[in-house]
């Protein structure tokens, strides 16, 4: 029972359901209903599908999650950043419009939800942590910036293409001439109506005397007056004719039973972007998750999400979707209107149910110019360079990483962009372990503390020379230590006794322990004492199931200062060394 | 005068060069040379070149190295491994004997030597880390095993081919019904002969009273007997008419002036092969100078070598040569032998010269099974599992990469079983840090020393929790301490201060910060402090530039007995916990 809820935490929370929160979820379901209509259709866009595929992949995503996750928040579905990656990787494969495309955006979202429930059963969600937060940021901003660029065309009403930057703004440039100014009046006036929304519609109805909860619910409901009105004046003015784009006829009816291909070519070509895509989408929905879990003080579990999001995904690759994930906006909006269980998520999916059975003649002549205004407003929210500066001052390690994401991103392509930021963030931190800091220490007068000599005032004798090793021993830097410990000895001449001081050591592996038996042969042949002190357990452990002990020219103290006593001249002999 | 002698060594030891040092410069010249001129012939045979190759690229790239390099004994030339792995990355571009295939070999010099220059200029050594001790033996020994399988072939007087272990000996297989047996008969006695004088021949010598130096001189000279014995036998009994493939015409002269070619495409595919040829020919060759370097005290600069060693690349790409590398039997030979200075390279250089003048007409006869027989004698020495046994005591994660390392080697040939073992050894490295080991600690009584209360006898304080973090905190482990701090603080309730005991962390990035941040805040919501003790000097530098300490709900220690006496209860409150 106890396993079976591991796996189902609906049996959890399922408990406890009253009609309290009954109410709140369903004022929460209404909420988010109403934004994710325009946001579905406008992220399918973006994702090159038909604009029904986007409320597809919101309905069994997000009742299969309610069953399998364990955020009560999270809200899942499209999302801009997975939508641009489902792009950028189907594009690779298919031509935007054929039924080969959307079979491999079905595709990718089934390997993408296998990959993601095999990690899970393997708990293996802690792989998760190579995306740093830096990284995560980097690239959160610069697909912002990617994802406004490429939707210039359907305000500017022309075609244009391309996966980097430069080229996206280089077909732009190029089409200039073919601009379409009724598109341009539409989009434009969209953009700027929901760009105030978003800035000062609230504060506006505020003053107007309208009570926090409805100028809240009618600022979020501005997206859809933004798809009213536009709807209305295409039609009305007839400007489907004067060239401008419109979502055109979209089926009515439930969401199609839907098969994705198991060609080996097609897995094999989408094999790597749905990796990519499981570890993004795992990584921003776990990050949203447990920020909203943290504020109730509820629990996330992360091998679970990853199961919750893998079968939403799988759900998505059978009811004609493409890869979902959880999304920042709709969570938040999801908690701030109050949902306490994940039975918010099954009201919305009911909702965009009846949405898709009785709404979408509606929406013929949406154009879709209004549909990239609210992808412009939305992703650019996403976009803030802060973190180039906050690294900066912290770390030139992880600015580098930063720095090199969003360049990379913008430059050459989300999927360069993601792989080098996490390949960088690794090779820097290696680098950095491979000069390990050495600290040679002295004790501070009066205590039983041992401290560097450049930076404190302690006590030092001649003849005894203390490393304090400030980094785990392994290949890396094994022989790093070796060449410094020949150095230091062959260099002072009064040296009796080393003492390696391994507080900082927690592994030893097997090329650092023949380094240390190399140390260990010359010190001897040189007539010096080779000691250690403070070695953890787990480390002594490990050493114990070698020769290194009993070879060892020396001691193993159980604290810096019992083998300072031991070791040590009379107190007469000590040196005092001021900081310096 | 002090940087140029950094870059030309041999203005170093040039000082002092004396009748002395000639004179055992001279006879090591002598022994090498003797034992070379098999040896070259035969692992040119190996890397698919004509047999001349081998002789061409041991004379300029030694008289090179000995002007570069900084390794008083290293000889430089063709080797086994270096061999097979020119082989491998040159098969997949050329056919074997056009000439697309030779000047391929001079292109994959010079990309090698350009790269290992680079890398000693921009003072890159360290690199060669990554390859870590556990990994280079087990690709020795498995690539041994490869080499000697290879080598089946000409014993047998058959056709074969593959780079891997199953490919090899499946193409063996499927042509035993060609075997020749006049081929058999020189290759097996040939193998027999050379397996004794390694084995035996020195003793049996000894034993007949002669001295310990013409016994050693003798056995070194013992590939060169069964040359001059085959070779005589071929002539003698005209074998070759019988189906013994022989060496057969080798121009007579000095070594071309040869020009490697520079088009872009072969440039391109060979650039990964040369990499991992410059690797691990580096890090063979490094660790070969060092260790005879360490018997006399000298020292080897791992940047200068890479200098030496890319030179002699160069050399090699410009005269016939092949991708050549410190060899591992040949520099001990030179160094048993009582080379003193690399003039002793020099002078070999020039033996083999002679040979290359004077010499090639008497190989003519040569059978190939003898040279094959040379190749697998030399080879099977480096075969060693004992570093399977010795990772699998101290450490499962070495065993893996080690074992992980020969399979693939053996299976999926050379390039993909040495970037595998680094690629392994990387990532296990990075899963044990995500991963850390967190002890709680208590105070060992009577001493200001902390230990962990699972180990040791400690005193400890209900309403302190010490955790002392054995790992740096970076990315892949910040959520790591993040859920350990929540957890350990909800489920024991007496708890008012936590302290970090940061005696082991060397590195808090970024995300880490940002973790640590975030444990602050939850700590301070449930009215908890959060301390640290005996934060390093570099940590703090770090944590200093951010505002994480002015936000701090506690305090920082210089020691952790510090923290102890401000926080902690009277002595009364204390319970005493017996080591476990």
């Amino acid at each position: 029972m106890k396993a079976l809820r591991r796996y189902l935490p609906i049996l959890d929370w399922g408990r406890s359901y009253d009609r309290g929160a009954l109410a709140n979820d369903m004022i929460a379901a209404v909420i988010v209903t109403i934004m994710l209509i325009p946001q579905s259709l406008a992220y399918a866009l973006l994702a090159g599908l038909p604009a029904e595929a986007g409320i597809y992949a919101s309905i069994a995503p997000i009742l299969l999650y309610a069953v399998f996750g364990t955020s009560r928040a999270l809200a899942v579905g499209p999302v801009a950043v997975v939508s641009l990656l489902t792009a950028s990787a189907v594009g690779q494969v298919a031509e935007q419009g054929t039924a080969g495309y959307a079979i491999a955006a079905l595709t990718l979202a089934a390997l993408s939800g296998g990959f993601l429930v095999l990690l899970g059963v393997l708990r293996l969600g802690f792989l998760a942590n190579f995306l740093s937060h830096p990284v995560i940021a980097g690239f959160i901003t610069a697909s912002g910036i990617l994802i406004a660029t490429s939707q210039l065309k359907h305000i500017l009403g022309i075609s244009a293409q391309g996966h980097t930057l430069p080229e996206m703004l280089g077909s732009v440039l190029a089409h200039l001439g073919e601009v379409n100014w009724a598109t341009v009046a539409i989009g434009a006036s969209a953009t700027a109506f929901l760009f105030w929304v978003r800035r000062g519609l609230k504060h506006f109805l505020r003053h107007l005397g309208l009570s926090p909860f409805l100028a809240d619910l009618l600022t979020k409901a501005g997206p859809v007056a933004a798809v009213v009105a536009t709807t209305l004046a295409v039609w009305g003015f007839g400007l489907a004719g004067h060239g401008v784009a419109i979502v055109g006829e979209i089926p009515q009816g439930l969401p199609p039973l839907t098969m994705p291909s198991f060609e080996p070519d097609l897995l094999g070509a989408l094999f790597m972007p749905a990796i990519l895509i499981s570890v993004i989408g795992f990584v921003e929905s776990i990050s949203i998750a447990q920020t909203l879990a943290a504020r109730k003080r509820q629990r996330v579990d992360p091998d679970q999400e990853l199961i919750g999001l893998g079968v939403a995904n799988l759900g998505a690759a059978f009811t004609g979707g493409y890869p979902v994930t959880g999304g920042f906006a709709r969570s938040v909006v999801n908690f701030d209107a109050g949902a306490e269980t994940p039975a918010a998520g099954a009201f919305t999916a009911l909702g965009l149910l009846m949405a898709s059975l009785f709404l979408t003649p509606l929406v013929y002549y949406l154009p879709k110019a209004t549909l990239a205004a609210t992808i412009i407003v939305a992703v650019l929210s996403l976009v803030d360079f802060s973190i180039l500066k906050k690294t900066w001052t912290y770390s030139r390690a992880d600015f580098t990483a930063v720095a090199a994401t969003i360049l990379l991103t913008l430059l050459a392509g989300v999927e360069m962009g993601v792989a080098s930021g996490v390949a960088i963030s690794v090779l820097l931190h290696l680098y950095k372990t491979s000069r390990p800091h050495v600290a040679e220490v002295g004790l501070v007068p009066g205590t039983q503390h041992f401290r560097n000599i450049n930076r404190h005032e302690v006590e030092t004798d001649p003849t005894l020379l203390t490393l304090r090793v400030d980094e785990s021993l392994y290949f890396v830097n094994a022989r790093f230590l070796e060449d410094l410990v020949q150095e230091r000895v062959t260099e002072g001449g009064a040296i009796e006794h080393v003492v390696l001081m391994f507080s900082a050591v927690n592994e030893v592996d097997f090329s650092a322990l023949e380094s240390l038996e190399a140390i260990n042969r010359r010190l001897k042949d040189m007539g010096v004492g080779l000691h250690m002190s403070e070695v953890k357990g787990p480390v002594m452990d490990r050493l114990k199931t070698s020769r290194f002990l009993d070879e060892l020219n020396g001691e193993v103290f159980l604290s810096q200062y019992d083998a300072w006593r031991k070791l040590g001249l009379p107190a007469a002999g000590r040196s005092h060394r001021p900081s310096t």
